[in-house]
Order: C-alpha cells, then structure tokens, then sequence
C-alpha cells in the first residue's frame, strides 16, 4: 500500500511535552496494531473477491469453491494463506453430484451464507488485522425477498456481542467484531439503483457504513460510467438513503490532501475494476486486464477509481470506525436499552401488582445501578472527546 | 445486411421446366415479402435493444423510455419510426412525480411487460416484415417467480389465434404472430448460468427456438468468454435444456458454407457486443464502442461473435420458421386436440348417461368430421414435404 494512516508524528523525538501524546497515541497503536471490518455486498460474478484481493495485495479467496445454479462447489486452485473464522448459521452437505430435495430448494431460493476471513497485513512495522465478511449468495436467487436477513441479523450480532462484552467484568479483552464497512456493489449494467440496491441500503444504512461501488466498470465507457453516477447519486439522494460520507478536510490540512479528498468526493460512487493479474505492458509490470482491442491498468486513474477507493478506505479507516462505534453502535446500544427499560418497567408493574416489595425494591436498584453506569460511560466519553479536541489544537 | 436468405436461383431464366419451380417460389416470396418474429429476453441492461438495432441497422426503439427503480419513464430523444403494434396485458399511469400504492407494489413486484414491434426493411428488393418482441421488466424484481408467465402466456396466445385462424374459413387471411425465435441474454458475469435462466428455458423450450446469447461480452476477455461458453453448454446439457440447433448442413453445399455452419455452430453460445455508434478507427468508419484502453469494433470476429449471431439468424430464418411450425406449434395443436377430445369424451359420457341419444349423434359426427380435417392436413403436409424433397434434389 503507498498510503498509511495518518497519525501526528511531525515533532523532533527529542522534544518531550504535552504535543507528544500523539506520539504514544501512534507508537501504541503500532504496538497493538490496527483492526477493520470490511463486508463485501453484491451479486455473485460482480467483482468482490477480486476486487478485495486486489486492494490488499492479499489472496484471500485462494480455496473458495465457485457454485454453479446447482449449488455445487468446484474448488479453486490455490492455497489456504489467511487466519479464518466461518461464520456459518445454516450449513449443509452441497457437494457431490446426486442433489438432495434440500439442495433443490436451495438453487432456487439461494440462502445467503456469511463467511469471515480474518488476514494479517503488515507494511512498515504497521500491522492490520484485517477481517472480510464475505455474503455469497446475495441477489441471486429467483425469489430475493431474504437476501437481506441473514446479513441484517450479522451486523446485529456483532453490535450484541459488543454490548455484552462492555458490560461484562473483563472489559480489557472485548473482541471487537463489528462491520466497520460495507462495500456495496452496483452492476455495471444497471441504469442506476435495482429494486434490490435500493431496499438493501435502506435496511442497512443506519446499520453500517455503506460505500456504493459500481463495480466492473471496464465495461463501460467513459460517458456512461459519467451517466450512471450522476443517476445513482440522484436516486440515493431522492430514496433517503444515507450511505457513508467523507467527513469535512480540517483547514490545516495540506493543499495536496484536500484536493485529494475533493476529487474522492467528486468520484462517488466510485467506478472501479479489479485485477490481480500481474501483466506487462508499455515496458512495465501493471495489474490489469487484457483485452483484445486493449488492456485496462485497474492502477491508472484514467480507467478506473481503483486508487480512488484505496486512498478513501485507508485514509477513513478510523473515521469509519468511529462514526461506527459513534453513530450505528450507538443507535444500537439506545435502543436496547429502551427495550430493556421497557420490560423493566412491565416487570415492576406486574411486581406491584403481586405486593412483592422486596423484588421491587431489588428491581429499583438493579435499574438505578445502570443508570449510574449509564451515567459513567458518557463522563468517560465526554473525557475522551475533550482530550481529543485539545490534541488536534495543539498539533 | 451482407448476407440474404439463400433460395436456389443458380439456374439461367432461359431454361422452363420442373427445375424452375424453386424460382416461382423465389419470385412469390419475394412478391409477398419475409415476415419473421424475434422475441428478445433478458435483464435490463443486458443491451437486447441495442443488439436488435445493431443486427438490422434500423432504430426500433428510439421512442422507448428507460425506467428507473421507481418505474418512471425517462423519455429518450428520437423520432418514432416503427409501424408499432403494442400488447400489454396490465397497463398504468406509471409516470409522474409522485408514486401511488400501486406503483410502490409495482416497483419492487416487476410486471414483466410485453411489447410488439413490427418494421419492414427493404434489401436489394427484398422485403422483410420483421416484428421484434420484447420484454422489459423481465429479471429486474426482487422476486422474479411470476416473470415468465406473461411471456409464456404471450406465445401461447399467438399459437391459440393461430389455431383458430386455421380452423376458421378465411384461411388465406391467418395473420400469422407466432414467435419464430427467441434471444435469451445471459450475462456476462454469471459463471454460467442463474437459476432465473435455467428455469426460464425450462418453462420455455418446448414453446419456442431459444438461441442463449452471452450479451455484453466486451466486459469478458478470451478466456473468459471461452469459459464461460463451456460452462454455459455443461449447464445446457446436464439441465435437459433444448435450445435451438443448427441444421445438419446438405452434402452438396459449397464447402465455404459448410465451414461457417461449423464455425457458428462451434462458436454457441454467441457472445456479442453491440452498438449503433459510428465511429473512426484506424482510418475506416465502423460500429463499435471507444473505452480509454481501445476500441471495441463489433463486427471485428476477434472481438465479438456479431456477426456470426446475424449470420445465423439470417441464413437460418426459413429453419426457424419451420421448426416452429412443424415442431413447437404441432405440440401445441396436438396437446389443444387432445384437451377437445377428452373436453368432448366428458360430455360423451354425461350425454350418455342422460339418454340423449340424439346430441350423442351430433357430437359424434362432429368428432368425425375434426379427425378428418386432421388427416387431410396430414395429406397436405406430407404434399408439401414430397415437393420439397424433389425440389432440393433436384437442385
């Protein structure tokens, strides 16, 4: 990757002071090393494993079978080379010639499966544990009235084991498995938002962070690659959709990194074609695609946003993060606790009914000692925020 | 058009004799024009519209509006120039701003929609009524379980007027609608075929001559066009798909015909790019599509198999057009007899029961009189075949 997460490192080493907690900050994080979540949505055949292959120079999906409409698995050539945790809540036997009824079923209404692929990416002492959940299967069935369910109620379990873990005893080691990211993946071939993009972001953009990608876009030109944005865009726009936006560039900035974030935000949703192709052409090594009237460097700016989109990902990494932990974990978090607030509250009003004073007054306790904590995380947070904003005044 | 339909006119006019009977066909069916009828399946987006005007170099749809998600019509600029003839089975106000309940139910449960359109091209005096069927909507849903219906509902009612208009009196008047073959676009994406499009040529290949097109196929390079073509046969194959297929090419053709049969029938399923854009390349003018990385010339067979698909279609016309008399319509009448006779045995049987001897009579004698109408249009058939067969021996 040529671009790395910018941390506040200007500063002398020998200066010691106040400016240098972003130096712990950063050499900490080095220490610990960075963890993301990137979910891959989009019919099969649109691009996502290549194309996350390509942005990490990673073969993640080396061993993935491919299936065809019987939902039958052949296997990839390739090795296994990544750390791996499935993520499976339906499972069956899908190989082997002879199909069961369960298998006919399936090809035609086509569950969506998720799967979590966990790499370690390091570049310059910089470690990225970088997790992709992958949700074969989506859009392509027949029937796609469930495509969204199973990756609804993934988000939501990740945010549940989160909330668990905040509340628990051993705080230190939550594991934090929740989607950071979603790229969303639009054809190419579509004049705009389908009926399934449009209902998919709606029930995920308070959810997740959605990126829209128009994926394949070698197969267009460059008027129609122009046409289909500014679509796409209106109707995003018109249908209420919130989908993830580059926060604003501080003043302070560099000339070069605002223009750079400005032509980001012109190119959305970025067009872009992967490849991990290694070819030769014009006397040098590019990944592309050859065709016969041509070959398309996926690196070249005048053939697709692919740069466009690395720079984005890793430059927001931990804005992404925290408009997740923010934003859409936060919704989350309120909304349990109403919920609970809610079955509290019908508990205590059974109870008094019952004349039970002493599970009341245990009941009262119990809810007051949330509140309290309640109380304390936001003290914790508002802390954080503080020491936050006199870091970026004093860089 | 390059290519004309092929009719045995190798002889000097000088010469009168039973040899000339094919040139007293040639010069009526010259007299009274060609009419075939192409229907157009797939996604939108998936370039049927574009292909269509690329194959006969006329512009069927400049009139067409392209719908977003929502269903509004985008009015595209042109001039209507088609004869026109339009069949919806469900119509609406589908424009306007504001979506009513309907629309919304509409916008993500597609109707598929039928509309017919009929051109007459001229070609060194011969003419061509062509009506090109198509169906948009078709795919486009969320849930794209009813989306064959209306199609399937369309050919059998061309087959049902037909089948009247035979039995009628007027039989010099049939207008003749039925369906000679039907374009099926899979995308180029797919790593083979979808379960929509397995199940669509199910419920269709014995109704009409499926020729599966692998549209859009400059987003795919050679390999990929190569895999995906055999993948697509596999599939075909295994699934008891019959598509359309070629003829087995007379002894006694030239031997340059009989290589391009054997290229065309090698090169399915055809994988075509279409354009109407004129454009300048390499000092000529020629259709194509211009990306940064090269330019895609579609009646290039490096690059597209175009041509290939027109010379099929056209050299094959009279076979379509035969196969889908004698193979898919008789299936039909058959079947429809068969509903009559049974229709007929039930009345038999009540009418029996009840006494009525005199009815009984009747409807025996009808009975009669349909078995043999049959076998004089057997007679007639088995006239026409023995004509032909001294016809092209004697060629």
């Amino acid at each position: 990757m040529s671009s790395e997460v910018k941390s506040g490192n200007e500063h002398p080493q020998s200066y010691v002071g106040f400016a240098n907690l972003p130096n712990q900050v950063h050499r900490k994080s080095v220490k610990k090393g960075f963890e993301f979540t990137l979910m891959v949505v989009g019919e099969s055949g649109l691009g996502k494993s290549t194309l996350v292959n390509s942005l990490f120079l990673a073969d993640l999906y080396s061993d993935r079978k491919i299936p065809d409409a019987k939902g039958n698995g052949h296997h990839a050539n390739g090795t296994v080379g990544v750390v791996g945790n499935g993520y499976r809540p339906t499972t069956g036997a899908r190989n082997g010639p002879e199909l069961t009824s369960q298998q006919l079923l399936e090809k035609f209404h086509k569950n969506v499966k998720i799967s979590a692929k966990t790499v370690e990416i390091e570049e310059r002492g910089v470690k990225l544990r970088l997790t992709v959940v992958d949700t074969p299967g989506f859009g392509d069935a027949i029937n796609n009235e469930d495509s969204f369910q199973s990756i609804v109620k993934y988000i939501d379990d990740q945010f549940e084991k989160f909330f668990h873990g905040e509340r628990g005893l051993n705080r230190r080691n939550i594991t934090d498995s929740r989607v950071h990211c979603c790229f969303y993946f639009i054809s190419p071939f579509g004049r705009g938002l389908k009926p399934l993009d449009i209902q998919f972001m709606r029930q995920l953009h308070q959810k997740v962070n959605i990126v829209p990608v128009i994926s394949r876009a070698d197969a267009l030109t460059k008027k129609e690659v122009d046409d289909l944005k500014k679509q796409i865009r209106r109707e995003i726009n018109d249908e209420g959709i919130k989908v993830y936006t580059l926060p604003e560039v501080d003043e302070d900035e560099d000339q070069e990194y605002k223009e750079e974030v400005r032509q980001m935000k012109e190119a959305m949703p970025f067009a872009v074609a992967g490849s991990t192709t290694s070819i030769e052409a014009k006397g040098k090594k590019l990944r592309g695609r050859v065709y016969p009237w041509g070959v398309v460097e996926i690196e070249n700016p005048e053939h697709s946003d692919f740069i466009k989109l690395r720079n984005m990902l890793i430059t927001h990494m931990q804005d992404l993060q925290e408009v997740t932990q923010e934003v859409h974990y936060e919704n989350y978090r309120l909304q349990k606790l109403a919920e609970e607030a809610r079955a509290g509250q019908a508990e205590l009003i059974l109870d008094h009914h019952a004349g039970d004073t002493a599970t009341d007054k245990e009941k009262m306790k119990r809810m007051l000692e949330e509140k309290e904590s309640e109380l304390r995380k936001m003290q914790e947070m508002m802390a954080k925020m503080k020491a936050e904003m006199s870091m970026n005044s004093s860089k």
